[in-house]
């Protein structure tokens, strides 16, 4: 199954010409979740041929408007495009009050269901589950009511070795072992040990999404462990002071998170209009953890099973 | 003076991989006038380095999201950039209301004087005027209230033919010779023709921006002998019945009303995602009016005093 993740933006507020606003397409199989979605996102899917029909979920992490000024636009486009397709739409409170607003002035009455489910983006909160992945908050220290999300897929089964079984096994007791469980007799002694008939299952994988936030070591425990961090490094580290009074991080800052939390690999987005050249912010970051990567237009990171 | 049109985007409602939404900038003299802002305005204007700092005033013709989802980035971006000079928004109601309310949950107090202007879209108004231009609005007939704009030059002195002035002309009777009157004696006696002294003045240029509408032919009066006039033209004439249905218009209708409004030259836009090929609808509007062009991303239309 894949486990994919692509950028569409890596512009902090003020764009610049070849950068564009905040969104990212992170596919699950064969579904697309849209995280933040920027002005300009629908122009950005249709550059990447990412087809909007297959979004499935969209997360708005705070009401600035470089992380969500392309909503509505993409849901006109949707419904003029005739979706019928249910849409679950996370966002902050506010959020469904805009959108309604305008969708009344333009007289539109969407064509599909949108789902809207309000974030409380204090907490680390289960907001979405399905057969495969958990979604939850993680909450950020932005200048307005911001939140993050890490996306984990659920334990997978453990392989069954099938040479190792005899025949006697019924198929509740087959799953039994699929999920990791002994099989014993009636008197409670193991007949079939788990760890003789299965293999290691595949690896859960995971993303975190960390929005705009201040430098915030709490977070620690939502992040460990995580296969891929996406942390905002607006700036580089001599400006951290202008970091903390904007609510916003450094890369260096976001690179001792990731060794913190000894995440697999990092990447860095949401870069200052001043940085012409983000070779700087890279290599600062590199500095002090080895495995990073800039979240530019285009790149597209995949997280294997392996 | 410069008196020229730039085009930003082309495209109707859906937009594709290379039309953008609606917006245009009209420069006069020094200053921008900015005509409608569909999604991505800001960064086709950093595409083409129009500078956003010289935008005076922002029209905004009607509500539905492909001529304004790119104004409350565009807002956010001149805020983010310092801008302390006001700007001037002309737009329907509700537009007010839409971005009080993204600018309340994103907690942006803007860095200028944005004074907002509530157009009354029924009926051909005067709504702003400098010492070079009026700008009335035009009544369009679409799916909820929409306006066009016309600009005008007003009427330019007439130059004085130097060598034929004699030298006991006052400074107040040169001016008054300037604006076309003859200049008398107490008695009333005509003692210096204007028509002796002065030449014919420049041409007052002139532009008028039809934005959607139904085939509409009462605009007729508001539209005679301009300059320029852009007219939507969202199908070929073969889906008239659709045009009219959806309240906008075909290439032909547009081209007739050009004809009978004796307009110098006609630019066609909003286009249907459907034409990849744009050439049938320039063809169709030449069957009956010549002097056609698509207004097409980028495309400039310089109009002269000549």
């Amino acid at each position: 199954m894949d486990f994919e993740l692509r950028i569409l933006g890596s512009s902090s507020a003020t764009p610049s010409a070849n950068r564009h606003h905040t969104a990212q397409v992170l596919t699950i199989g064969n579904q697309y979740h849209l995280i933040d979605c920027g002005e300009g996102t629908q122009m950005q899917l249709m550059q990447y041929k990412i087809k909007h029909q297959r979004i499935c979920n969209i997360y708005i992490s705070h009401l600035h408007g470089d992380h969500y000024f392309g909503l509505a636009g993409l849901l006109s486009t949707m419904h003029l495009q005739g979706r019928l397709t249910p849409l679950h739409l996370f966002g902050p409170p506010g959020l469904s009050e805009i959108l309604s607003l305008q969708f009344k002035y333009s007289g539109t009455n969407l064509s599909f269901p949108l789902i809207f489910h309000e974030l409380d983006t204090a907490y680390h909160k289960k907001i979405f589950e399905d057969k495969q992945i958990t979604v939850h908050t993680i909450p950020m220290e932005h200048r307005v009511p911001c939140c993050g999300f890490v996306f984990r897929e659920k334990p997978k089964p453990r392989p069954l070795i099938k040479e190792k079984l005899s025949g006697f096994l019924t198929p509740p007791q087959l799953v039994r072992l699929k999920w990791g469980e002994d099989i014993k007799d009636e008197q409670g002694n193991i007949i079939v040990r788990n760890q003789d008939v299965t293999q290691e299952p595949k690896r859960s994988r995971s993303y975190a999404y960390c929005s705009d936030s201040r430098y915030k070591p709490e977070l620690l425990p939502y992040l460990r462990g995580v296969d891929l961090l996406y942390h905002e490094a607006t700036f580089l580290d001599d400006m951290r002071e202008r970091a903390t009074y904007t609510f916003h991080s450094t890369a260096l800052q976001a690179a001792e998170l990731a060794a913190a939390a000894k995440v697999r690999h990092l990447l860095l987005g949401h870069f200052s209009v001043r940085y012409k050249d983000l070779t700087p912010l890279l290599l600062e970051a590199m500095s002090v953890f080895p495995h990073v990567d800039l979240a530019t237009e285009g790149s597209i990171f995949c997280i294997t099973e392996q």
